[in-house]
């Protein structure tokens, strides 16, 4: 893989694009890395940490002979970077010597929708991904070199993706220790609308709730297990998920729609004092919830 | 307080119950414990892991001659148990050698309005209790002796209650390590229904929506850091959980309804595009969270 590595571009060295670069740097995967931020700071904080030999000025100037560029930006920035990359990427792609490029955005239509609009088709070197990896924390004093091991990344090619550059961006994440899966950005965006958009959604929806209730410190202070569960994720970033339900909002209020279903379906049976059904759900969903528990561990488990 | 336990009788040897028994123990803190449950095996493994001196065949043969009575079962049982108690009660009021009565239901409007039927007012010796303790794992086998350390205990006494009586009950939580509040039921329930009932629904209801879309193996599969959080919850005891949202339904829906005001209103935010609102609304929940996660730290930091 070393070879084909020669030169990598990654474009936002938040959390993701800085994990990337120091996890490639860790295993001596990639030759050089280069970085462009619109924050100087983290570049800086970058070059002092040795995650990255190089920063550039611009995006153009960044992904200058590269052979792999990593859109490691915000889901609503993905469009500017195309632009940004349009010409270069036109250019190379003249003389056959295009760089591949792929992205770590959680909504993958997107992108393709943007690259759709700007270039007329989806490039054959643009290979969509998605790590299913994160934390609270965020920026680039939060890098983790290992912040993939182990954890799925989704690649969501088309029709038009070229073999060759799906294979790259395959090896890196193998590479950083992903496990590699695919699927169509359709459903990708379907299942995380259910999995990841819906419960940061209902968290922030808790809290912002409860704290405008009666005395919010002593809720705060009398909260027991379930609510802290919550509430951790809603220390997300704001920015970030606004971006993702801006991305991904029909998926989510279609989801979001049987979720209110449901919960009026379980106001009835409190109000109405029906708690056999209640109690029929719950147990309904501790088994669902225990079934899969114990696949993931036993698949946990074989690894 | 050696001296004001000799006999402690333990209704129901559940997680909670059990603890009391292993920690009560543990400490030396009551000269004898006896306990009654429906189920033979559960008496059986107080005994043979020595929680208990002694179990009893009847609630009433279980509370003869007993200074502290702990009626440790599921929260709609307790009527059950304070009408068994009464006879008992009632004769041993006469002689003046009546028992400190107390319990550890998650709702504590209950067992006033049992006692208040069954008594025909708020007996001088009963003292509500909520130990804010507990796991996913429940019976005498989860038993641990340090369960109670450093959590919240809320005694809901009302103007009725025996100063004595109360001050009993509370060194036995402090002798466990626990740290007792006082405030009444109707605000405990308030605040309960707000901070750990409907975590709680929200998460069964969350899981149980998601386990019937299409593939739901994929579902769980792909489940990111948001979801696993919710559905750890829902892997809570159904049966529990019905009685709870049985016994304060009224609190439960008056919060539920407005969560859901609440999600209708983000969901029009995502509708109509207004994502500078929805943004907002982010960062409010995120600055309330860790202002009161602030506060909790430097609280815990200073005991």
């Amino acid at each position: 893989m070393k070879s084909r590595l020669q030169k990598v571009s990654i474009i936002g060295l938040g959390l993701i694009g800085a994990s990337i670069a120091a996890g490639l740097k860790q295993r001596g995967l990639a030759e050089r890395i280069i970085a462009y931020d619109t924050n100087a700071e983290s570049l800086e904080t970058g070059i002092s940490q040795a995650f990255i030999d190089e920063k550039a000025d611009s995006v153009a100037a960044c992904v200058q002979g590269s052979s792999l560029v990593v859109l490691a930006v915000p889901v609503l920035s993905i469009r500017d970077s195309l632009s940004q990359l349009k010409d270069v990427l036109l250019e190379k792609n003249r003389s056959g010597q295009a760089p591949v490029v792929t992205d770590v955005g959680s909504v993958k239509s997107t992108i393709l929708k943007a690259a759709n609009e700007i270039f007329g088709e989806h490039p054959a070197n643009l290979v969509p991904g998605h790590p299913v990896a994160g934390s609270e924390k965020h920026g680039v004093e939060a890098a983790d070199p290992d912040l993939f091991e182990k954890h799925k990344v989704i690649l969501t090619p088309t029709a038009a993706t070229d073999k060759d550059a799906l294979a790259l961006v395959e090896e890196m994440w193998q590479g950083l220790g992903a496990r590699v899966m695919q699927m169509t950005a359709e459903h990708h965006d379907r299942v995380f609308a259910q999995t990841s958009h819906l419960p940061h959604l209902l968290a922030y929806a808790l809290v912002d709730t409860l704290s405008v209730q009666g005395d919010s410190l002593e809720i705060f202070e009398y909260a027991a297990g379930g609510f802290r569960d919550f509430s951790r994720i809603a220390a997300s970033d704001p920015v970030m998920w606004r971006d993702v339900f801006d991305a991904n909002g029909e998926e989510v209020l279609n989801i979001l729609d049987k979720y209110v279903d449901e919960l009026s379906g379980i106001r009835s049976m409190i109000a109405e004092g029906r708690m056999d059904e209640l109690e029929a759900l719950f147990k309904r969903a501790k088994i669902a919830r225990d079934h899969f528990s114990l696949i993931r561990e036993n698949k946990g488990k074989r690894k």
